[in-house]
Formats: structure tokens, sequence, C-alpha cells
């Protein structure tokens, strides 16, 4: 197509300034770039600012059968918000008005192009906590968020992102606003096209703006990290520690791999014969997460080698930057890798662990894995030399079958990261002809000329 | 249609023990039968023994485009469940196995047809709770639960049924199983139809089974009863308590008719004065549970006449089959009532509270309130003598004003109990027209013929 009419009919819309030639970067990439070197070049960059902009701008594009890509802060693992095919970039990132905040009744409206970090802080400093943390919260916005339904460590006792969304307002096909909910807690009215929109990935609709709802910040956290000479052990210890009627906002883990990767980085010492961490995080009242923590103690000592209790807060804060840092040192091994973040029933979570090992290992790849065992959500990574077709190659090998493995033991292909670009055709695979035959329906039902982020979440 | 020769069909697929005249009671009503008479008569009830059996019912019907009705427990309050038009009545009370059940993973598979209190049970026994309890346990079905979308009280900390749902089967048009989710606790491969088969009312799918989650049961509860001279100050104690940092597992609130029509049922005495009832359940752990009653006791004394805290475990059942008792009770005050179930934002609950006595004066009907203050959620009842054409007459036009109260507010038609039959039209009201629009595509793409529970949810 021609870009330069385009480019002053969008003007006209949102302002010369706000439209941009379709090469602009970062629009073109996410976080995959760094591995897989996915990246488009759009038709147009747009930058509408508000929400009404923003429906006028997919009306303009769905009468010129053009496709829009909603981008939010592009922090996704999985090319959602990439214009792998050309196309309107619609970026969110002049939407951060905070429509009204009532801290006593523990809940905002928020525009979508608000950092996570910016709706945390909000909460925090007025008393209130926003559970979602799925991580480079910076430069995540808080619609990217609800788009993908993002997770992280708390949501294992808080919930994913969706569950802290009573309204969304988003722009739909053929380019109106809709409000689905609001600011009431509860509402059966209609179907619940909120949560059909929530982590539907920018192929229903564009997310304007959320209503959230917080919860009073607990008083106190503390964390045990207990460390285990294989996953086995490791794995029983979660499950002595869920059944004993502990419920810790976070249950992480991280396997051999990970810890040759990280260990250097933990203050403290390594244990001697670690192979497999186990990290609880536990919050609540004083009393109540000293007990806690207690009992956390008790139930996780079964087989473990050494069990680590961070004395003070500043510990605590070493403890969780040395996990932040765990992805990081993984790639560093071999300078780049393939993830998928699957996720299995908990118990099963042992099952995966080994899997990916030897998965790994059957394709001549290193492998290892880490992630939120309480949800048995995984994120096996498979290293290999950025640039090398073949190991390249051989990593979505594995992947596959990391997949294939999930399915097998009942899980999903996708805990977190969705399906986006990158893992396209696996929603299929996972769903079955019934299930993806109704994935189909709604999306045709709800943007009949396949324009809004098309090729995306199949 | 003619009976007879369905009825042999369906007979070959159920066995001929469960197909049942469509005349058959009570599968011709719900709960809604003792105050509008809503009755209706279906070709057939059939009572398949499990899932397949459904699904091919289904077929068999979708095949012959006969209308399908499902039920559960029969204790809704919308008419969902009755078969308004004729058509197969598809009983799931013969779907009672409990699949699967691992406490130590806090979670269980289990048919459509088993009772909550069996499920609340089977939990409780296991040292877990399943929060959702939305009343009339022993007679209402877990499916029906989840395809309401039931609440209750304890839904301000624990959410609706749908938040502890992580997988569903269905029979979906034109009559195959489906399986949305699983065992796993988190899964953004695909849209959420999960959420959207919850509180369906349906009109989507019949659901056959359901994966649910549940959490170690708190040590211990105690609640706190205080009352006040007038819903301005109860509503602003309630805010008080919220704005204070607790969370309470239930925050109830009953109107002055509501307390003169079940004030001799509480064992102690109503205190002079009382003319609005706010009652909170607090739960936790024992040390955590005795100080946030002395929180709750501090936040709610401002301007309360009195307040109330049951000594031990006797008083407490005692003060909560007191609640338990009001909707009866006011129902016992004229002998019938129009209720509607509408949710606001809950800062503005004393809205809807004084609202609804105006609306009553307003037509000459005595009204009162009562429900979840702290979801806003209001039950609004106009008492009338049953039988009564013009009574009921201004009943309704009563309603429909508390509806479009709500509305104004920012609220919802339904809290809780949906839409079903009785509040047709509502949803598109609510909606508007994008929405509403969007509404009818997802019900025409899963549903193309319109034969699950038609007319229902619109």
């Amino acid at each position: 197509m021609a870009v330069a009419s385009p480019m002053r009919d969008l003007a006209a819309i949102v302002g010369a300034d706000n439209v941009l030639p379709g090469s602009t970067e970062p629009y073109g990439r996410d976080f995959t770039y760094e591995i897989l070197r996915l990246h488009g070049v759009a038709d147009a960059v747009v930058r509408p600012g508000d929400a009404g902009e923003v429906a006028e701008v997919l009306a303009w594009c769905y009468d010129r059968e053009l496709p829009v890509i909603p981008r939010g802060g592009g922090t996704g693992y999985a090319g959602g918000a990439v214009p792998v095919d050309g196309g309107v970039v619609v970026a969110l990132d002049r939407l951060t008005r905070v429509r009204s905040f009532e801290p006593h009744w523990w809940r905002a409206e928020v525009e979508a192009g608000l950092t996570t970090a910016t709706v945390s802080r909000l909460a925090r400093e007025n008393g209130l906590l926003f559970p979602p943390n799925p991580g480079a919260p910076e430069q995540s916005q808080i619609g990217g968020n609800v788009a993908t339904n993002a997770g992280g460590p708390r949501a294992f006792k808080y919930g994913v992102a969706g569950r802290w969304v009573t309204g969304i307002e988003a722009a739909v096909a053929p380019g109106e606003l809709v409000r689905i909910g609001g600011a009431t807690r509860k509402d059966v009215a209609g179907y619940d096209l909120r949560n059909l929109l929530v982590g539907s990935e920018g192929t229903l609709g564009i997310i304007t703006a959320i209503w959230l709802r917080f919860v009073p910040a607990p008083e106190a956290s503390a964390s045990v990290a207990a460390f285990y000479p294989d996953p086995v052990s490791g794995c029983a210890a979660i499950g002595q520690a869920l059944g004993s009627g502990l419920v810790p906002a976070a249950v992480e883990y991280a396997d051999a791999g990970v810890l040759d990767a990280s260990g250097g980085a933990l203050e403290a010492e390594l244990p001697a014969g670690a192979r497999f961490l186990v990290l609880l995080e536990l919050d609540g009242s004083t009393d109540e997460v000293r007990r806690s923590r207690e009992e956390a103690v008790e139930a996780l000592s079964d087989g473990a080698i050494s069990i680590l209790r961070p004395a003070d807060a500043a510990e605590e804060r070493a403890l969780w930057r040395w996990r932040a840092g765990m992805g990081p040192a993984v790639t560093a091994v071999t300078g780049g890798r393939v993830s998928e973040d699957v996720a299995v029933p908990a118990d099963r979570l042992v099952d995966v662990v080994v899997g990916v090992t030897e998965i790994g290992a059957r394709h001549g790849l290193p492998a290892c894995s880490l992630g939120h065992a309480g949800d048995g959500n995984v994120h096996g990574c498979f290293l290999l030399v950025p640039g090398d077709p073949d190991q390249l190659e051989r990593a979505y090998r594995c992947s596959d079958e990391l997949c294939e493995l999930a399915l097998t033991l009942g899980g999903t292909v996708s805990g977190e990261h969705g399906i986006g670009w990158i893992k396209r055709g696996r929603m299929t695979r996972q769903w079955g002809a019934v299930g993806a035959g109704m994935h189909a329906a709604v999306k045709a039902a709800l943007d009949p000329k396949n324009l809004l982020n098309p090729g995306k979440k199949t």
C-alpha cells in the first residue's frame, strides 16, 4: 500500500506528531527480538491521545481493511505486538490518565498506557496492593498486562491480572467504544465478555481503560529458600508445604542448571550439593507471617540440604533480586535461549522439570527450568548461541516436545506469555477440533474482517 | 410436536426410566414459582447418566431443532431453568460422580449434578474450604452454581463461583463434548471460553463437569453485628471498616424493614432504635481473627447504637441462622414479594438502600432491602399479597425503577441471580447497542440455531 495518504488521514485523527513511519523503532519488536530477531515493519504507527481516537483509528482501518496491531509496553515474549505483516500499529502509550482512584473503596479506573509500576505505586502509596507482578514493571503497561492476562510469582495466592479487573473499556470492530463492567464488583447480567477481552492479545478489541480493584496491603512478608539435592525431593517438599495448609503468596522453584548459572549472584554461598531451589514468599499480619514462616521451614525440611531464612528486609530484597536475575543469568550462559512457559497440574511439576533436561539432552542443547511451582508453571529454557541456525532449529524441536509433554500431563502450552505470533498453531493443538472451532467462531463473530491483530492467538 | 416418538428416541440414549413426561414436576419450575407462579411444560424431561449421554441428547435435539433447557437443582430466582416454551429439559441430577479429588493439591473434578453441600462437605472434611455459599446448598447443584456464576456473602473476600473453576467440560452445539481447561491453575493458550461458559445460564452449552480449586480452610472465624439508627450512618461505618484495611470474608447489611420483619428471630434483643444492621464475618488464623475483630468493632463504632459480639461458636451460628432467615421473614410479612438483585459500586450502596424504600413508597408497596454490602449487592424486596394482579403490576414497576437506579449509579441489573427468563430485556438495557451486539454475536456463533435455553439471558 502507499503510506503517504494513510498517514495524512491518520494525522487528521491523532495529530501529525502522533503518526510515525511504520519502520519507527521500537514499534517493530518486543522482547522476542533479542533471541529470535523477530521484527516487523508496519504501514504506520499511530499514538492516539484518548479512547475516542483509538476507536476512530480502528474505524478508519476497519473501513479500509487494514490490519491493526495494538501495542502496550512491548515486553511480551510471544511476538503478539509485532507487526509481522504490516498494518497499523496502535500504540497506547499516550493513554496514561488515572480517571478515578478511590483508595477507601480499593479501586481505580486507569487508562491502558499506564505502566504496571505506576499502578503498583499508586496502590502502595495508599496502603493497598495491586498483586500482579509479571516483570518489567517500568516498561510494561497495564493494558498489555490485561490483554495478555499476565501472571507472575504472586499469582499463586492472588491470581493473574484478569482477576483484578472489574471493567473494561475497549475499541471493538468496526470501530466503536464499548464498556463491559465498571466499578461494580459483581455482575452477572451478560456473558463474561470482560474476561473474553482479558487475555485476547488484541485480537478481539483494543483495551483503552480498565477498572481495577486492589486489596489492603499485607502488613508483612517473609521468604524462605530451601535447597534440595534433586527435583524429586524438592517437588515432594512443595507438596508437603501445600498439603500442610500453608497459603504462600508465591511458590517458586529453580533447577540445577539455573542454580549453576545464577549461584554466583546469591549473596550467601550456595549450599554444596544444591541442585534444586524452592522459594516461598509468605505474607499477612506480622504475627501470621512469623508463624507461617516457622511452619514453612518445618514443612520444607524433609529432604532439604539447607534452608535459608533472610534475617531482615535487606536480605529479603537481595533474595528476590537474585530470583529476578535468574532469567538473564541463564541467557548469559550461551548468549541466547528459546523458552516455553508451559503449565501443568502442580503435582506433575517434577515430570516437566525432569522432562526439560531430558529433552535438551536428546537434542544436544543445555536445558534448565525455573518458574512458579505452585501454579505448575515452568519456564523451560533451551540454550543456544545466537545466530546458529542449527541450534535454533533444535531449540524449536525442544519447544515442541516440551509443549507436547505439557499437554500429555493435562497442562497448557502457555501459562503466562500467550500465543502471540511465535506460538501460532499451538492453541489449536491444545484445544482440539471442537474447542478450536468455538475459538474461531468467537473470533469471527467479534472481528468479522479478521483485522484485529490477525494471525495472532491461533 | 408429538411427544411419543421423541420419548422413544430419547429412551434409546438414556434408558426408558430416564425419560419423563414433559409435565413432570418439579421440572417445570424453579424458586420463582412461589411468588410469580412461573411454570412451564416441557416436551420431555431427560435425565442422562453421564456426560456422553448429555452430548448425545443435545445432538439429537439440535438435529431436530428442539430447544434444550439445562436444569440443575432448580433453585434459581430468574426462571433460567423453566421450560417456558416447551423443549427438552436436560436434568443433570444423575451426574454426581467425584471424578478425582486431590486434597493435598487443593482440587477436585466433579460432575455437574453434585449438590453444593456435597462439594462443600468434601472440602471441609479434608481441611479445605470451597468458598462459594450462594444458599439452598442441599438442593442447588455445582453445575448450576457455575452456570449462573453464583455469589453469596463470602464473595466479598473470596469471589464468586467462577473464580474457583479451573476447567469445564460441556456439551456444546451441535452436540459434542468439549473440555476447556482442567486441573492446571494458569492457562492463557486461548480465549477465556471457560469464563464465557461460566454464568452463561445454559445458553451456550450444558456444563457436565467442573475442575474446582479449593483453599485450606481458615483456622477460625468470628462475626460482629453493628446496629445503626439509619442507612447513612451504617453505610458510612462500612466505608470506615474497609478504609481501615480490614478484609472481612463477608460484609452484609439489612435495612429497617428487614429488621422489623426478622428482629423477633434474633436470640438477643434487637437494640432500641436499630434501623440498619452491618454484619461482618472475619476469618483467618485464631490470632488474626481475634485482632481483626477488635479492629472491626473499633471501625464500626462511629455512629453505632450497639455492637454485638457473639461469645462462642453457638452464638455465631445463631447470628448467621438469623441472617439466613431474613429472606423468608420478609416474604412472610405479606406472603409474597418481587425481588431484584442489583449491584452498584459499594460507595453507592446507601443510594440504593434509600432508593428501594422510596420506590416502594411511590408505588404504595412496603419495600426493604438486605444484601452483600461489601460488593454493593442489594436484594431489594417489594412486598405484595400473592394473587393480587394490581400489586404484582406495581411491584414490577418498582423492579424496573430499581434496575434503572442501579444503572444510573454505574451498576448492574443483576449481581447474583442472572437474567434468566423473568429479567429478559434487561441485559440489553444495561449493555447498550454495542455491547448487546457483541453479546448476540457470541450467542449466534456458539449456538447458531438458538436452541440452547432460547429466550433466556437476553
